[in-house]
């Protein structure tokens, strides 16, 4: 052992987030001991305080502190439009856009059977009462572009089929400012096939 | 705001790390919100624990977390053999080497009038005890080859000499398994003006 027990116990504990290997949680953990002994105190908090008040909000499955998540408490939004993804993390890249107005919701998983992953051990219990209570108009599936994204696109569209509600998908194609020369080939092929009239 | 009051709050405080930018902070929170509770209360504890227990050792200023640290309360190593150093992690890397069996003194800082860094932000009160004392036989400087750190050496050298200390300093030359045609010229200027009897 190099260090003493506590810091000891602080750089295990730091290591075990990720991307994070032990050299760099003994860096995180020197910098934690040597800061102002309350800045290194307000961490700790937050991550209790983070731990304590948010939970999944009944709805969505957004991250939560009040009853519902301040996406789906938002009069100002619109109910009828919800897109799915897989993670609360998802949701900021859709935020940062500042034109989507709809609401969403978290799946927390994608199907992965071979992993263990099957519908139960994801968000659609009340995926499926949204849909039953009629209040969903478009369902928009942002499942990541995996074998398991796909997957879990076709079964949710499944779900949605006996509810009559639009299903779509994000668009595949090229990315903003992305060149042709040097884009991967399953890229290429999908912004040819979903190529739009000029 | 794209997250809820707690979670920019720990995002916030994650991204006050070292290295850690907002996105690997937001990462960083997504971890800690979907681990078992236990793991992220783990995590917090192991850091107000650190910033309770820890305090630097009064002999070397390593970290200790009872009287003296773990280094100079182990009767075992030589006291008359002493490294100065930086920092507390600059142990680590003496210690991996297994072979050193003196004890340390961390300095907590380097001689930097530009910063406002003086003698007197530095732990040498406690290295002048030391020497006054009688109980070193041999001052190894292992302060870094910066402006700063030769200065530092240059202080503390002085600072020596009164007490009739032989003071050290570490050699500078080619890295084990480095390559002469790899190698900045300073380094390898230090190897030349260093170079031993074959």
């Amino acid at each position: 052992m190099t260090w003493s027990p506590a810091v000891e116990s602080l750089v295990r504990e730091l290591s075990r987030l990720p991307g994070v290997g032990r050299r760099s949680a003994a860096r995180l953990a020197h910098h934690i001991l040597r800061v102002p002994r309350e800045d290194a105190l307000r961490l700790a908090q937050s991550i209790q305080e983070a731990r304590q008040r948010v939970h999944p909000c009944p709805r969505c499955g957004n991250y939560a502190e009040t009853d519902l998540c301040h996406v789906c408490s938002d009069p100002r939004r619109d109910a009828g439009l919800v897109t799915v993804l897989e993670k609360p993390s998802d949701i900021s890249a859709f935020e940062s856009t500042g034109r989507f107005r709809g609401l969403y919701h978290v799946l927390g998983a994608l199907l992965s059977p071979l992993d263990g992953v099957g519908p139960d051990e994801m968000n659609l219990a009340s995926l499926e009462a949204r849909l039953a209570r009629g209040e969903v108009r478009e369902l928009v599936l942002a499942t990541p572009a995996s074998t398991e994204g796909d997957a879990t696109a076709l079964y949710i569209q499944k779900l949605a089929a006996p509810h009559g509600v639009p299903v779509t998908r994000l668009a595949r194609g090229l990315p903003v400012g992305g060149e042709l020369e040097y884009s991967d080939s399953l890229t290429v092929l999908r912004a040819f096939e979903g190529r739009t009239p000029a």
